[in-house]
């Protein structure tokens, strides 16, 4: 492959793009949909409700401990189909590249998407590629679109958290945006910092295998695991009562977090499900989330009450309550 | 509506991201699926084949004679899934907005958006908005993902054009792209130019009801009609044989290529289709067209051969032939 840079021809629709498609994309992602190289992919009938989501990345620094913009872009829309019960089935994958980028870098992207693609049994069937000049975008973005299956008669949704309902967490917050602000400004806390970006969707099928119960599934990616909840109490019409104690921060996240000034509740997590359950099945569900590999620090956060309904109230290790609103303003922009 | 600017918070994840989302964007595109604003919008089933396409676009100036960047992603994204035959359903947007992008501005992109969308009957179902510190993007990029319905049996494809097939175009060249490059440099033809931005899905439902031999649809977009038929020449295997004489080129658009130095074969179009047809039915299909709104300006413009397989070539309308190759280097950056 050419060891040089994207040029702006490279988006042109002629020659150059199609030696960048085929040099590229078509060697990582190469599949019967992609090579047909229609206007749009053709896929196999299929006989249940579709979920359909999209998501573009911005994320800086592109490459990061944990991962790169590339498998970044592949698991959030594997998560957001994931987190409606869905069984992701093909993505598309939309680039916009500033003039000048790396092929190196295109190249190692597109290799780690079509890695991370393969090991979540998800096809991408169709792709575009701009290229822009210099300075109207800053190295590369990208969007990924997906749809997935959902099985039938499941009702997993962001206004159906009922009282009682317990929550639970599969591990460790703010891991993402903690390490992405710190490669971002340099700062150096020995190395030990890494993004949780993770493919949910076979721990989802772990936890609805564990419960029919399960009433509201949610990745706290911007905004953090307090913004969601807030969004699932507004929508539900329903309080959330937070166990400070419950919610898993590691040790180096927690330092991070003090330092620099942040709350870990408002920071991105990339690897998160927050899960909502019957109290009956919870102990169940939390087993199941035990056993999976991206579980294995599972814990129960919280619980669903019918007081204070659109709020979220935070029991602290002190004895006290605050209530945790929703992230105001902005913390850090280009997280993910 | 705040009459103020796009804010990093507006990204956020927060509670600016949901009042961005809650004035402009649901209230433009309400529906049933985006307004349960879950991860990702939950569709009823389908019993059919499925097409599915992403596009991103760049386009600047965002707003021009014909559209903006808002119809154009709606459009670009239905005609992908029309040139499969299939019928478009849903849509998602993906935006990355710079910080101090003016409110007023985005929401007459997304009242655009929602025009073209509800014109052409699909839905808007999923969104995602990122904004990025100024200087890191230039004003606006658009991603549009689509899924649409592919009748049973139709195989219209870009490697099944066959020697005797007549090709046929429904309108005018190059009009896309010279309105926007000459928007761009301010250039002055007494403002008669605009973009040829339409959907075609209703065009096409006439093409493939006039006949069952219709074998290649394509939307000579970026590129222009010369990149898009070499590809077909090449995934056929076949030879193409225009006819300079058959081609429509607005007056004012060819005055534009001649003063500009630019091969109106190479421009991009948005409105346009290139239609491959077995001889027998190309007079059915060309009536057809010339019925419909956006084909009033039909043509047959070549031919299939087993000459020259690979090769476009051009009877000129002085007697001779050239070969008509694909587009090599960058003609317009950030024309669709």
């Amino acid at each position: 492959m050419d060891s040089g840079h994207v040029r702006l021809d490279h988006g042109s629709g002629g020659e150059a793009s199609l030696e960048l498609i085929t040099d590229i994309f078509l060697r990582h992602f190469d599949n019967q949909y992609l090579s047909k190289m229609d206007d749009s992919a053709v896929l196999p009938p299929v006989y249940a409700s579709l979920a359909m989501t999209t998501d573009s990345y911005v994320v800086d620094p592109i490459f990061f401990p944990g991962g790169d913009i590339g498998s970044l872009a592949v698991h959030g829309t594997i998560n957001d189909l994931s987190m409606q019960g869905a069984r992701p089935l093909y993505l598309t994958v939309g680039m916009i590249v500033e003039e000048g980028f790396l092929l190196e870098d295109l190249d190692r992207i597109a290799s780690s998407m079509a890695h991370a693609a393969a090991a979540a049994d998800v096809i991408i069937v169709a792709g575009d590629t701009k290229v822009v000049p210099r300075g109207h975008a800053d190295k590369i973005f990208i969007n990924t679109s997906g749809i997935g299956l959902v099985p039938n008669g499941l009702n997993v949704a962001a206004d159906n958290a009922r009282p009682g309902d317990l929550i639970l967490i599969n591990g460790s917050i703010a891991d993402h945006g903690i390490t992405i602000l710190t490669q971002r400004e340099g700062l150096d806390f020995q190395g030990t910092l890494a993004s949780d970006s993770a493919p949910l969707h076979s721990l989802v099928d772990a936890i609805l295998g564990a419960s029919p119960e399960v009433h509201v599934l949610r990745d706290p990616t911007r905004g953090g695991v307090a913004s969601a909840l807030n969004e699932i109490a507004h929508q539900s019409r329903v309080g959330i009562e937070l166990s400070e104690d419950g919610i898993p921060i590691r040790k180096e996240v927690r330092s991070a977090c003090e330092i620099l000034g942040l709350d870990p509740l408002y920071i991105a997590n990339e690897g998160k499900c927050l899960v909502f359950v019957a109290e009956k099945d919870a102990q169940r569900v939390l087993k199941a989330m035990k056993k999976h590999p991206y579980g294995a620090k599972a814990s129960i956060i919280g619980r669903v009450t019918s007081d204070n309904p659109g709020h979220v109230l935070m029991r602290t290790q002190v004895g006290g309550t605050r209530i945790v609103s929703m992230l105001t303003g902005e913390q850090l922009p280009r997280i993910c």
